[in-house]
């Protein structure tokens, strides 16, 4: 199970692990001791400016001298909302910013993030590895990240998303199943119909279609689902959710203690954060944005215009609106540090693999 | 891996795979070949009458001496829908009507197929394994069934549902995943929040939490997909979509061609066929009832409604109003004879574990 294949010797890793980027849980600290402990860490960088991610990257390479990769976001190049929209949407924003104390109606910020700035740092600090999300990049950049000897992943919530990675050039693609707590893979999900694929399904649909190793994502907390991931075709795992109860994880305590405290059907699909569908704690913001779903503003300009909110609700530990990403297998969550946890899942891996032979 | 569990002693299977009950796929011919290849079939007798249950029971004995399954749904007890709701689900229907040359508007019938009568028929006749879907059976009830040495299967969509069905009584828990095709198990789905959790994350959380044996289901459709569910902590695996294309299926030929040539993101849920959400091909007449679902009448009752669509439907080879029930990974499905597919099955899941062991 443990032997080298394609993917891990592509990455220079020890055991096929990825530790899914995450905005604002992924630190340098967790990132570097996943590396450490022979697998990949990955820098969640989307939402950090150039110098926060260069700072980031120098920050890690102080930690460990093991490779590492950083997640962009696929710009979606929204148009700035016009003001009436703002105006509804704050409108629908206030009831809870008045719970929270905080002032009504702020104005809406232009995206000053251009993702063209972030890729120019992860080239020029080379970053061994690059991996990006929401739907794809042109071909040509690409090539051209590429070119500065950077292994480049792109994520799929579909064959048909898979397919199109691969005819742009990534080297290695990440299957995102439903299970994924975090913002979807894809542009086109919808809670209807859509890409919201089970990893189960998902993973041996895109084993069959592509030649690029695949890395399984969604619902994978132990060694069981590793054992599962691998027997459906994947060359390796990613794991978010169960690295954010880990020591190193950036997160707030109350984020936390509501992850320890989840059950299975703890999780929802929302847009209402962010503009974006993702998986997280269903909670009353989720619930009572839900029939609002035509007045979200696009991705960011919704997290711009929610950012007050989220930021309020966490400084005062306020669950019912705090921002949580979570996967569907939260409830697996433990609470240790990265070194013990890896070695927990090596452990339980090889276990699993020896019940199966009996 | 093929060595007896606690499973397969109980059911007295040489494998520990069920074919998932269907109504209208898993015919006599279907279940029988089923158990003589070593495994479980499973009648789908849901919306069957009384006698043609006990007609059915006999077919089967006729054909193998094996153990067989025989699944009812959980009565759900909706009052009969008042005469505005009918007749606007009606004229919402009667558009599809039309494009079908069917009589609009026909007159919605009482529910006269009882559960009691239906259960009287599979004690009378001694089945050896009963299962449920839709909920949970009172517990004096599956004592009462129990009694006749009939061993009974609960279906779960989350952990509480498992938790309950345990309390209540039953031998063993069928843990359903949200890429599972057809009726959902639970009755608390909606698109967005609920209990649509995948197979992956689902069977874990499950094992953990209830003392009984667990069978995997949803997107299971190979070798591979066995491997990972028995990793999962799975004593054994239910396929339902991956029988439904078999040559003793009772599918109409349109059908099976559509399952033949779907892709990852063809399915979609729907409770617009049956009142219940469902997993299906997604095609036009779910597409545009998907915007009047608040219209949408109980089970049984809006299965009754569009009972006349369906047939003609499926008369008429109509691809885009045919009801065509199909799990998330349909692209996986193959044509071959049961005993081919499930020898093959035995072949993949050797070949899917000596490759863990490299």
């Amino acid at each position: 199970m443990w032997s080298k294949n394609q993917l891990t010797e592509q990455l220079g890793l020890q055991y096929p692990i990825i530790q899914g980027p995450m905005s604002g849980a992924s630190s340098a600290q967790l990132v570097a001791a996943v590396c450490q402990s022979g697998c990949l860490g990955s820098l969640g960088a989307a939402q950090l400016s150039p110098d926060k991610i260069r700072q980031e990257i120098n920050m890690i390479r102080s930690l460990t001298d093991k490779p590492f990769a950083v997640n962009l976001f696929v710009p979606t190049n929204a148009p700035f909302p016009n003001s009436e929209a703002i105006s509804a949407m704050n409108k629908l924003l206030n009831s809870f910013r008045n719970r929270l104390g905080i002032s009504e109606s702020p104005s809406l910020t232009a995206n000053t993030l251009k993702f063209e700035d972030q890729l120019q740092v992860i080239i020029e600090e080379k970053v061994p590895i690059f991996s990006f999300t929401f739907g794809i990049l042109e071909p040509e950049i690409i090539r051209k990240i590429k070119k500065h000897s950077i292994i480049v992943i792109g994520t799929a919530t579909t064959v048909r998303e898979a397919h199109n990675l691969e005819n742009a050039g990534v080297d290695i693609i990440v299957a995102s199943g439903s299970e994924s707590g975090g913002h979807r893979g894809s542009a086109a999900d919808t809670p209807i119909t859509g890409s919201l694929i089970g990893t189960l399904a998902l993973v041996p649909q895109i084993v069959d279609q592509v030649k690029l190793p695949v890395i399984a994502a969604g619902g994978i907390m132990d060694g069981r689902g590793i054992v599962a991931a691998i027997a459906l075709g994947a060359s390796g795992v990613q794991m978010g959710t169960a690295f954010l109860t880990c020591t190193e994880s950036a997160i707030s305590p109350a984020y936390k203690q509501s992850l320890l405290a989840a059950k299975d059907e703890t999780t929802a699909i929302t847009c209402s954060y962010t503009g974006r569908w993702a998986r997280g704690i269903y909670n009353e913001f989720m619930q009572k944005m839900a029939q609002h779903q035509t007045a979200v503003l696009p991705y960011p300009y919704q997290r711009f215009l929610t950012q007050d909110i989220v930021n309020a609700a966490k400084q005062q530990n306020n669950k019912d609106l705090m921002m949580m990403w979570a996967g569907q297998a939260t409830a697996l969550c433990r609470s240790l540090a990265v070194q013990d946890f890896i070695a927990t899942l090596i452990k339980e891996t090889d276990d699993t693999l020896s019940q199966l032979q009996v």
